[in-house]
């Protein structure tokens, strides 16, 4: 089995560029080529403009999902890549994002999702909750 | 200022009733009153079906976004509530997606976005790398 179900990259961009940051149009083209680079399936997508800058973006992709919101006054964005497949280019799309939005520091952390001893722990607890021996 | 930008709260439910982990219908349902009853506000929404069975689901909300991903077989969902303003009720979207779900065990992680310390420390090193004094 893999090592998790799901593998979750929290991604926090300091110091951008922030004019890449302030709108849809750019950050919705960024990201979706991040997705496709990266091997993704998208299934749908939406980005929403706040006022009077900054964005808020969701991919869903097959493989589950990326989102962005950004802050353009603090020149930051967090971004987060969550994806179940093995098929996935990661690293392509972190590539895309350096490039379009710039940072001078990336703090990345990689969360697994549904670890294959997790999900067999709390399982088993169930039974013994429900008294199958 | 807030102790971080946003406030992204990571949650797997473990041990989940699997029968409310299937399809779009109940998952959305389920999803959405939480979004409600914490008093975000929607901005858009997209649930995709997965054969033969399974869910993806964003929210988009205008404190950020909540996103869901179930898998059935496993009794798992993993469930990510991202949230930007202090207005929102967030024990109240856990309290109606425990009830809907019915997971046995809750792993919680809260991580903070956009941390003031990191935002600045980050910002200053992007100056000194322009040469600004």
């Amino acid at each position: 089995m893999k090592k998790a179900l799901g593998t979750h990259l929290i991604l926090e961009f300091f110091g951008c560029d922030p004019g890449t940051l302030k709108e849809v149009p750019y950050v919705e083209k960024a990201f979706l080529k991040a997705a496709k680079e990266s091997k993704t399936h998208v299934v749908a997508h939406n980005f929403h403009q706040f006022n009077p800058y900054g964005v808020s973006g969701v991919v869903v992709i097959e493989e589950s999902h990326y989102t962005i919101h950004t802050w353009p006054e603090h020149a930051y964005a967090a971004i987060d890549l969550f994806y179940c497949s093995d098929e996935i280019e990661i690293e392509k799309a972190i590539q895309v994002l350096k490039e379009a939005f710039k940072p001078t520091m990336i703090k990345s952390t990689e969360l697994l999702r549904g670890k294959p001893n997790e999900l067999m722990a709390f399982s088993r607890r169930k039974e013994a909750a429900s008294g199958v021996p």
